[in-house]
C-alpha cells in the first residue's frame, strides 16, 4: 500500500509547495474565502500596520469571511440541523454550531420557572429548580452527541456523490458538558431496591420521553445545565437536560422536566414508533442505546478538490459510546490495504477524536476509507457487513465505514455507490 | 479542619435542600436571571408545552437571559478586555468570550493576502501563505493561555475588597488551538546549525515583536490558525498566531507576519520596556516566559453570596505553564490548614484543570484558598513569599494565592488585603 504509507524521514519541501496558488482545496477557497465580496465593504484601504485597530469588545464575533453555519434539513418545518464536520478541526464543536434535533421545535423555557421532578418507586419524591442542580457537586466532561439516524442516508446503496460530511454524518458534535451527576439526585430521592428503568420526560412541545435504565442513571448520566462553559444553549435544552454519555441522542431528553422512576420500560411513543431498528426477520432491536464505533474522513472530502498531487493529511473524527477508540485505520485503496492513522491526544472516553494520516496522492483514482476500533475491541464493519446484519428495513446506527473517491481531477466525491 | 473536610457516606437531603428559594447565589441570580426584563418581551403566555417550538437555525445564540460578556479595561481607548471566569464553569473557553491583550488595536487581516515570512538564518527563506499552513500535517491541543501581567493588581496590599474573578484573573482563557508545529516550518526552511533565537512579529499596527528560544519553537510551539474548532478569532490573532504553550500572552505573536531566525535575542520594545520582572536588588528578571503554576476559586468568589450555611462546593481553577496540575489544596481557615480537592479528568498539561472541593460552611467567617501544586513540584506560593522573592516593583507572573472572604453574612468579597 504505497500510497497510505507515511512518508519517512525530514519533510520535502519540494513535495509540500508545488503550486504557485498555494490553494489546499479549491472547494474551501470558494466557499470561505470568496462568499463575501470584502471589496464591497468599507475596508480601510490602509496596511493593518499603519493605522491602529479596533479596541477591545464585551463580546467577540468571527471574521467577516468565516461563515460557518449549521445545515437544516430541507423539510418544512425542519426538525434538524447539521454541524458542518467539514469546516471544522480538532474535536470541538462551538455552541452555536453544536447540530439540533428537536421532535416539537425549540421551547422558551425560563430558568426562574424551571423544576425537574423526580418521582415514583422513591422514597421522597422531590421537586429540584436550578438552583437546586447547581448547587450540588457538579462535573464536566468531554464528550460527543450523535443522533440514531445519523448517517441513514447510507444506508441506501445510491447517496447523492455530492454529500459533504456536513449532509452524511453532520448530527454529531461535541461539547464539555456540565452539570450534577443523576446519580447524585437519585441518591437524593431515595430509589426504591426494586427499581430498574427510569422515564425521561422533557418539556418541549412534543414532550418527548425515553425509558432509562436504572443502571445508566446511577453509572455518568448528568442532569446538565453547562455546555463549553457557559449555560446550556436554548436548542441543546436549556435550562437542563439529561446527558447520557455514549448514548443515542433522543435519550439525552432535552428541557428535562420529569424523570419518573419505575420497574420496567414505559414504552413510550418514542421507542415504539421511533428509534428501533427492525431486522431483516421481522423482529425489531430495541433499546439499542449505545453508538457504536465509528469514524469518517473530513479531509479530502466533498466539496474539496486537491490541486495537485503529493503529500496531503487525510483528516477525521473517530468516536465510540463505549469508551476509548484504540485504533484507526485508513485505506486509500477502497479497503484492499490498510495502514494505522496517528490518534491525537486527548483519546478520551465516549469523545470525538481527531486522526491524522499522510497520504501522498499520485495522481490515480483513490477510494479513501477509515475505520475505527474502539477499547472492547469491537471494529467499525463494512457496508455489507452492516446492512447484511440488520437487513434493509434498518434506519439507525448505521455506522459502517465512509468511502470518498478522490477523481484524476483531484475532485472528491462520497463513493459508496460505486464500490457497493 | 472540620470544616473543610469532605462529608462521608450518603448525601445529606437536609444538608443540601434547606432553602425554600434554592438560590445559589444571589450575585448570580441578580445578575444573570434579572438582568433581562422577561415579561417585557414578546414571549408567549402558553406552557412551552402546547405550542410548537421554533424551528431549527443556521447559527445558534444565547438564551435570552444568559449573557456573560467580556470585561474590557476602564482605560480609553482600552487595551485589554477580560473574561467572565465567575460565570464559566468547565475548562473550555467559548470563542467570543476570550480575554483580549492587543498592543495597537484588533487589525483587519484579509485571509487571502496573509503572508507569514520565515528567514534569516535558515538555508531558504519563505513566504507561506495561509492555505500552505493549512496542508501541512496539524495538530490541535486544549490549553491555557494568559497574560503575563494577569492578577498583577493582586501585587499591590489593598485590591478592592469587591473584585470578582474576572477583574482579577480575567486574562486566562483556555481553548482548543490547531494548527501546524513551528518545528515543521523550521524543518521546511533548514535553519542553521548556529541558530538558537526566533524574533516573532505581528502584523499589527503596534507591530508586536518577541524573541523567543530556537528551543520552544522546535518542541511545541504552533502557528495556530483554529480555536475551538473553528478559524481563530480575529481578537486572537487571525489569520494565524504563534502559540506557544505555557508561556505568557504576549509571546504568542498574534496576526504572525514574519519569523527571523538568529543566534541571539532582538531585545525588542517589548522586552525592554515591558514585560521584564523588576528585582528587589535594582537588576530585571528577563525572558521569564513560562507560566508558574497558580490557581483560582471561582465560585464562592464575589459577587456571590451564600444564602445559607451547610454544604457548598468549592469550585476553581488550576494551571501552570510547565506541565500538569498534580495537585490542589484549598484551606477555608486562611491557610492554617489545607485539604486536597479533587481534580477533575482530563488533567492536561499546559491546560486548566478545574477542581472541586466539598466544604461545609458553619455560618462564621471563613477565608478561603486554593494552592496549585504542579508536576515538577512547583507550589503556588503565598504573597509574601512572592513579593519577597520578586521586590515591590515586580508586575508580572502574580501567581501567588488568592484568598476570598466569606462573612457571617454568606457575602464573598476578596480578602488579600485583610490577611496580610
Amino acid at each position: 500500500m504505497d500510497s497510505a504509507d507515511p512518508p519517512r524521514g525530514r519533510l520535502s519541501r519540494r513535495a509540500w509547495l508545488t503550486t504557485t496558488s498555494g490553494v489546499v482545496a479549491a472547494g474551501l477557497v470558494g466557499t470561505r474565502f470568496d462568499a463575501v465580496d470584502l471589496s464591497a465593504r468599507q475596508v480601510p484601504a490602509q496596511d493593518p500596520r499603519s493605522i491602529p485597530g479596533r479596541p477591545p469588545s464585551e463580546l467577540g464575533s468571527r471574521a467577516p469571511g468565516e461563515r460557518p453555519r449549521r445545515l437544516p434539513g430541507p423539510q418544512v418545518p425542519s426538525s434538524s440541523s447539521r454541524s458542518p464536520l467539514h469546516e471544522l478541526d480538532g474535536i470541538i464543536t462551538p455552541a452555536d454550531l453544536h447540530f439540533e434535533r428537536h421532535h416539537g421545535g425549540v421551547p422558551e423555557i425560563r430558568p426562574d420557572g424551571y423544576e425537574l421532578l423526580v418521582h415514583g418507586m422513591v422514597d421522597r419524591p422531590t421537586v429540584f429548580t436550578l438552583s437546586d442542580l447547581r448547587r450540588f457537586p457538579a462535573v464536566s466532561r468531554l464528550a460527543f452527541l450523535e443522533c440514531s439516524g445519523n448517517g441513514n442516508g447510507t444506508l441506501r446503496r445510491d447517496p447523492s456523490p455530492e454529500s459533504t460530511p456536513q449532509e452524511i454524518d453532520g448530527l454529531l458534535s461535541t461539547s464539555e458538558w456540565l452539570g450534577v451527576p443523576l446519580s447524585t439526585l437519585l441518591r437524593e430521592v431515595g430509589v426504591r431496591p426494586t427499581a430498574s428503568w427510569l422515564l425521561a420526560e422533557g418539556g418541549d412541545a412534543a414532550l418527548l420521553a425515553r425509558s432509562i435504565p436504572l443502571a445508566k442513571g446511577m453509572d455518568d448520566a448528568l442532569v446538565a445545565y453547562g455546555q463549553n462553559g457557559e449555560a446550556t444553549r436554548p436548542e441543546q435544552g436549556y435550562p437542563a437536560r439529561l446527558f447520557l454519555p455514549g448514548w443515542e441522542g433522543n435519550t439525552n431528553v432535552k428541557w428535562l422536566r420529569r424523570i419518573e422512576v419505575s420497574d420496567r420500560p414505559t414504552m413510550t411513543r418514542e421507542e415504539t414508533s421511533r428509534y428501533t431498528d427492525p431486522l431483516a426477520d421481522g423482529t425489531a432491536r430495541q433499546f439499542s442505546f449505545a453508538m457504536d464505533a465509528k469514524s469518517i474522513i473530513t479531509f479530502p472530502s466533498f466539496p474539496y478538490a486537491l490541486p495537485d498531487r503529493g503529500w496531503w493529511e487525510v483528516r477525521g473524527l473517530a468516536w465510540s459510546g463505549r469508551g476509548r477508540i484504540t485504533r484507526v485505520e485508513v485505506s486509500a485503496d477502497g479497503g484492499r490495504s490498510w495502514a494505522d492513522a496517528r490518534l491525537q491526544d486527548p483519546v478520551l472516553p465516549k469523545c470525538t477524536t481527531r486522526f491524522r494520516h499522510l497520504w501522498r496522492w499520485n495522481g490515480s483514482q483513490a477510494f479513501l476509507m477509515s475505520r475505527a476500533t474502539d477499547e472492547t475491541g469491537y471494529v467499525q464493519p463494512m457496508w455489507d457487513m452492516l446492512v447484511g446484519a440488520r437487513g434493509a428495513g434498518t434506519s439507525y446506527h448505521a455506522n459502517h465505514v465512509r468511502t470518498w473517491k478522490v477523481a484524476r481531477t483531484g475532485e472528491v466525491t462520497f463513493a459508496q455507490g460505486e464500490l457497493a
